[in-house]
Order: C-alpha cells, then sequence, then structure tokens
C-alpha cells in the first residue's frame, strides 16, 4: 500500500485526490489545503488539515498548487523522507527542497466542473532515481495507459508546445466564432470542420496537412480575408499566414 | 428525377460525384472534365466528355472547379436554362454568368485518399429564387443532415472563419510537433489534449473555455516560453498571446 498526501484543492488536486482514494494500492493519507473549507467534503474519506506543521509521514507527497508556490511550499517538506513531487507542466524538479524530488504531471487540462477519466491522460514523470521513477510509474500506470518519462527540460518543451496547441489553437476557435456571431452564421456550421482537422493529424503529421491560402501562398484570397478582418484579427491572420509561408519555403 | 451534370474532377467534384451517383432521386447526366483521362473511370457510370460544345442540358450544373475559374467558365453555361451553380466558399454567387444561380458549398476539406461521408458535412446553400433553392436542398438534404441558407456575405465571412479553425489550428499543430522533434518528445503525448480542446468547446463557447498563460496575463511564464522558441515561432507566439490579452481586457 503507498501512504500519499496531496498538498493542494485547485483543479489537478482535486481531480487526483478523486481518482487515488479509488485506487486500492494507495492510501490517501491526508489532504492539506491553506483553507481548510475548500477539502472540507472530504472529512469523512481521508485526514484533512490546513496546519503545516501537522502533515504526515508518507510515502509520496503530491503538491498539486500554483506554480510559483511550489518551491517556497517544498521547504516544507524538507525533513520527509518520502518522495516529494510536483504536477506542473512548466516548473523544474530541482526547484523542490526535498531529500527525494520528483515530477508526477498529467498533462491535461482541467476544470472541477467536468468529470475527468485520468484513462487517456498522458503522465509526464520524472525522479533522480530509478526507485523513485518506478515508485511513480505504479500509481501513474493505474491511472493512464499513456505514462512517458519525461526529464524537466523536455517538460518545459512540451510545456510550450501545449500552449501552441490547445491555447492558442482555443483562441484560433474564439475568433473564428467572433466572425461568425459577426455574421449571423450559426458557429455549430464549423464544427464538423473542426473535429476533421483534429482527426487528420491523428494520423498524418500535421505539416502535411496544411491547406488554406498561405499554403498556396494565395495572395489574392488572403488580400480579400484582410479586408473582412477587425484590426486585432488582421494581424493575427497576417502573422500565422506569414509563419505558414516560412514554413513551406 | 433531377438530371445533374458535374464540372471537375478535383477533390470536391470527386467526392460529389460519387455521392451522387448513389442517390436514386439524382442521374449524373454527365461529367465534363478539361483533362478527359481524370474522369475516364466514370465511363461505365454516366457520360463523360471534355469538349466544352457537347455540354447537355440539365436540371443542374455543378461547377467544382478553381475558385479562379469559375467565372470564366460559367460563360459556357450561359444559355443554359437549367440552375448553374458552384461550390465554392469564397466566391459570391453573382460572378456566375448564367440565368439561374445558386451556391452548393460543402464545408470541409477534402482529399481524394480518404473517403467521404457527406452525412455531417453542412451545406450552405444559396439561390436567387426559392424555387431554385428547394432544388438544391432536396439534393443535399438527402446528402447531409446539416443543411444551411448561407449568402454570398455570409459565406465571405464562413470561409475566413474555417481559415482560422481549421487552417491555423493546423498550423498551431506544426509548431507544436516541430518543438516536439526538437526535444525528441512523442507528438502523441499531445494528442489527448488536442482531442479534449476540440471537444470543450463544442458545449462551451471557446471564450470561456480559453485558459494558459496569456489568459492570465502571466508574464513570467510567457518570456519564460519564449526563451524558448525559434525566432518564427516567438512571433506567432507574441501576437497570439497580446491577441488573447486583449480579447480579456
Amino acid at each position: 500500500m503507498i501512504r500519499v498526501i496531496i498538498i493542494g484543492a485547485g483543479n489537478v488536486a482535486f481531480h487526483l485526490t478523486e481518482a487515488l482514494l479509488n485506487l486500492p494500492e494507495v492510501e490517501v493519507k491526508q489532504v492539506y489545503n491553506r483553507n481548510i473549507e475548500k477539502i472540507r467534503y472530504l472529512e469523512n474519506k481521508t485526514s484533512i488539515t490546513n496546519n503545516i506543521a501537522q502533515i504526515m509521514d508518507a510515502d509520496l507527497f503530491i503538491i498539486a498548487i500554483s506554480d510559483d508556490q511550489i518551491e517556497a511550499f517544498s521547504r516544507h517538506l524538507e525533513t520527509k523522507n518520502g518522495l516529494v513531487v510536483h504536477t506542473s507542466g512548466s516548473v523544474p524538479m530541482a526547484v523542490l527542497k526535498a531529500k527525494n524530488k520528483g515530477v508526477f504531471y498529467p498533462l491535461q487540462s482541467f476544470s472541477k466542473a467536468k468529470k475527468v477519466s485520468f484513462k487517456n491522460i498522458p503522465f509526464c514523470l520524472e525522479a533522480s532515481t530509478e526507485a523513485h521513477y518506478n515508485l511513480l510509474f505504479s500509481i501513474a500506470s493505474k491511472l493512464s495507459e499513456r505514462c512517458y518519462p519525461i526529464n524537466s527540460s523536455q517538460r518545459k518543451s512540451l510545456h510550450v508546445a501545449a500552449v501552441f496547441v490547445n491555447n492558442f489553437t482555443n483562441h484560433m476557435y474564439t475568433i473564428g466564432n467572433t466572425i461568425c456571431e459577426n455574421n449571423a452564421v450559426p458557429f455549430e456550421i464549423l464544427h464538423p470542420l473542426i473535429h476533421e482537422t483534429t482527426a487528420k493529424i491523428m494520423t498524418i503529421a500535421p505539416k502535411d496537412a496544411q491547406t488554406g491560402p498561405a499554403r498556396r501562398n494565395d495572395e489574392k484570397t488572403m488580400q480579400a480575408h484582410l479586408d473582412l478582418l477587425a484590426n486585432n484579427q488582421k494581424t493575427v491572420y497576417k502573422t500565422i499566414s506569414h509563419s505558414i509561408i516560412k514554413t513551406y519555403e
């Protein structure tokens, strides 16, 4: 039985706690959060505390709090013998002030409202010893079918790549939606195309899937599009079109 | 029985011909293409020609050729009494030189290699009379469950919106993929996140689904990301981040 303590009550902490409580191989020994009210709902399932001095001993401490507080918080666990990990995509393992460190990063965007199945969520794992890596793998592999050894430098790049494929893609949808709204066109007309775009790159490299006026360097169409756009949208249109043209030069 | 003649042998023409040949309510009377070899495979299914003078009479002529050739080609059909339509997202109906005009635009990106089911592909329909609109609707609604009346000005905006949600999104995937490759990270780690990003906006507005450093105006993370990127990627990162920040100001 692996004894785990979870630090935090944000989106990642919330879903991880839920999932780990359901793993027979894991004992969620305690959940810590600065504001106890946010973890009050766990009272009957595990020990809860908002007092750092009362954090127990465990095999694994999962710090699932804001990126900029990870380092500071880890100092409170400096004397612990268990493995101390964070769950962040953008924070190096080395910032952890602990005897034994690691990273347990589920690569997905979570919201509390939406139920999460970890089964298909990739876990990026890192630890300084093989034994600790194996400990993380033994838990992650019970939650998910996709576990990868990813070091801090790789994880940093992955996080940037995720900004492009997730955050920036979502902004493309926002602009598309705005254009539709401004012209009384239902955005749902674009749903199948959005599906298709995404489905395509699961089987062929996105570079080979590129279509559109910038790919063809079709200046006439690009100019016609620019004429229709608001200023802010124009800049985005120009920059991405330019980047596409450069990519295929 | 609606008698249809199809002009062209590109991706849209190819898939439309296939689908219309299977509709019992439609007779594909003839297929025209400038290069006869490309439509030779249809020889046993319909009449084929590369001779404009031999184009027959029909209820509906579907011009599915390059955008910039639609207007010129339509002049050859000027004397026809049937309805003349094109299948383009970016060309106004008015460019057609024909007695009776319309647009029959399936909003999807096609490639010959990939089998197409029209069932979920939106058809954007336009005609100058109600009777002609009904003719287009009667065919489109047998191919697809999603038929919309979309006028030329709406279609123009839709086409620009499609560039954002399809072409530009695909370029975000390309950049993400490049970053992964450069750091020996398998791009497939990002597949579930890509799925999730797309699935989310089918139920909530993309504007409300936005996350990431630009949404939080988290300058430290954005700077760290910029430091990792190649020049071309930097410009894209900055422009889109700026647009996200502006959107939520």
